[in-house]
C-alpha cells in the first residue's frame, strides 16, 4: 500500500475545508487534492471559491464542489448537512476566521465581537459535532482546527480574537483526547503571521499608511511571515502525532520563550505588537 | 476617607452580578453588600434570587434588585440595558456558567455545547461591552470574569466547557490591558473545585452512585473544594493588581506544577480526573 493509498483510506474520500478559497485553507486544499482527496470548499465569496475550485480540479483531477456559505449562520448545522449531501467526509479542516479586525473592544461594534464567536467558536463546534460523529462511527478520519499564536495569552486590540483562538486551542486539546481512541485524529494548529491575502487586507485596512507600514512594523518586530503552504504541510505532517502543532521554527521558539515570561509581560508585549502592526493608538478614557 | 468610602467611590454605587443567586456569585453579592454597594442580581431561577435578595437586604440594608433572566438570550444586550434602567453600575461580576454537564462532545446534544458558548462567551462580551463603555466614560469601575482551572488545558468530557473558560481567561487578559489606562480594573478569576450547590448538583447528576461517590473521587484526587466566600474574597483583594487570579493556595500550586508538565500529559491528567469525578466511561468507537 503506497503512502497515498493509506492517506486516502484514513482521511478520504472527501475533505471539507471551511475557509478554503484562499490563504492557509487554499494551501490545505491543494495539498489534500495532490494526495487524491476530493474536496468540498466552503467560504463566503463565490468568485474566489470558483477560481480555487477550477484551478484544483484542473491540476489534480479530483472532484471539487464549492459552496458560498456564511459560517456564522445560526442554522449552520442544517446548511452543512445539506451541502455535504451524504458524501463521506474523512477530513475536516476548519480554517475560517483568519481575517480579523483589530481595535479596542469598546471602539468596535459588539456585533463584530459576536460574529467572531460565531465564526471561531460555534462554527467549529457545529462542524465537529456533525461530521465527527460520522467519523467516529466509521472509526477513522482527521480534524484540523485553526488556532493562532494569539491564543498563548490575551492581548489588547485583539481581545476577542485571541479569546476565540484560545477557545479553539483548548477545544482541540479536549477533542484530541476524546476522538483518539475512536481512530479519529484531531489537531489544533497554532499559526503565527502568515503571508495570506487576509493578512494583507488586515494591515492595509488598519494601517492608514498602507501595506508598506504594516510590513515595516513586522520587520521591526522581527516577524517573518510564513508561506501558507508550509503551514499546511507542517499540520498534515503532524496530524496524528499530538493535540497541538505550532507552525514554524520561529513561532515555536517564540512560544517557548513566552512560556517562561511572566504572563503580564506577555500580555503587554502582544498588545504593543498589535498596536504597531495595525497602527493603533493606546487606550484612554472616553472623555480624556 | 475610609476604605469603605473609597471602595464605594471606585466600584459603586451599584454592582451587577450575573449568576448571583447562589455559590460564588452569592458570596460576591454578600461581600459587596457588606461594603455598601447596592446590588442588581441576575440569574435564572426566581425563587433562589428572591431568597438571596431578601437575606442581603435584611443583613446589610442596601438596595437589592433581582431579575430572572436567561443569559443565553440572543437579545441579551437589550435585556441587560432594560433591567439596569439607568442605574450607575460601578462593578460587574460575570459569574454565570459555573454549572456544566460533563460528557463526550458527541454523546451530548450540540445544543448543550452551543448554550455553553452563549452563556460563557457571548454573555460576558455583551455585558462588558454594555456596562464597560459606561465605566470607561466615568473613568472608574471594576469587572470580574469567572474562568476556571479547566482553562489551563483542554480535557476530555469537558471539552467545550474548558474551551469557554480559556476564552474567558484570555478575554480578561486582553481587557485588563485595554481598560487599565481608563481607570477600570479587570480581573479574570480562575476557580478550582468550590463547595457550591452547582458542584453538588453536577456530581449528583453525573455520578449514578450519588454525592458520596463524587466526594470520594475528590478525596482520592486530593481535591479539597474551597469555600465560595474565600474565592470571592481573594478576587476582591486582587482586583486592580493584575489580569488573572487563581483562587486558593492549592490551586496556585497545581497551576504552577501543570505549567512545567508536558501539555499532552496535562490533558490526560485532566481528562482522567473528570472521568473519575463524574463516573464516566472512556471514549470508544460508536459501533465498537
Amino acid at each position: 500500500m503506497t503512502d497515498e493509498v493509506s492517506f486516502q483510506r484514513r482521511y478520504g474520500p472527501w475533505a471539507l475545508i471551511a475557509g478554503g478559497s484562499e490563504g492557509i485553507g487554499r494551501s490545505f486544499a491543494l495539498q489534500l487534492a495532490s494526495r487524491g482527496l476530493h474536496l468540498i470548499l466552503v467560504a463566503r465569496r463565490q468568485e474566489r471559491l470558483e477560481a480555487t475550485a477550477q484551478e484544483i480540479h484542473e491540476r489534480f483531477g479530483v472532484q471539487v464542489s464549492q459552496h458560498a456559505e456564511d459560517l456564522t449562520a445560526p442554522d449552520l448545522e442544517r446548511r452543512l448537512d445539506t451541502l455535504v449531501a451524504g458524501r463521506e467526509i474523512g477530513m475536516l479542516v476548519y480554517n475560517a476566521g483568519a481575517t480579523h479586525g483589530a481595535g479596542l473592544l469598546l471602539d468596535t461594534p459588539l456585533e463584530d465581537a459576536r460574529k467572531l464567536v460565531h465564526l471561531n467558536c460555534l462554527g467549529p463546534l457545529t462542524a465537529v459535532h456533525l461530521l465527527g460523529s460520522r467519523m467516529r462511527a466509521r472509526g477513522r478520519g482527521g480534524i484540523i482546527l485553526m488556532s493562532s499564536m494569539s491564543a498563548l495569552a490575551g492581548g489588547g486590540y485583539v481581545a476577542t480574537y485571541a479569546a476565540t483562538k484560545a477557545f479553539d486551542r483548548v477545544l482541540a486539546e479536549g477533542l484530541w483526547w476524546e476522538f483518539g481512541p475512536c481512530g479519529v485524529d484531531v489537531l489544533g494548529l497554532l499559526a503565527g503571521a502568515t503571508a495570506t491575502p487576509a493578512m494583507a487586507r488586515s494591515t492595509v485596512r488598519y494601517d492608514r499608511a498602507g501595506t508598506t507600514a504594516g510590513q515595516a512594523a513586522m520587520q521591526k518586530l522581527s516577524i517573518t511571515p510564513m508561506d501558507p503552504d508550509d503551514v499546511a504541510r507542517e499540520a498534515l505532517e503532524h496530524l496524528g502525532h499530538g493535540p497541538i502543532w505550532i507552525a514554524g521554527e520561529q513561532n515555536r521558539a517564540t512560544a517557548e520563550r513566552l512560556s517562561r515570561t511572566p504572563r503580564e509581560e506577555v500580555i503587554r508585549l502582544m498588545s504593543e505588537a498589535s498596536a504597531k502592526l495595525h497602527g493603533l493608538a493606546p487606550p484612554k478614557r472616553a472623555d480624556g
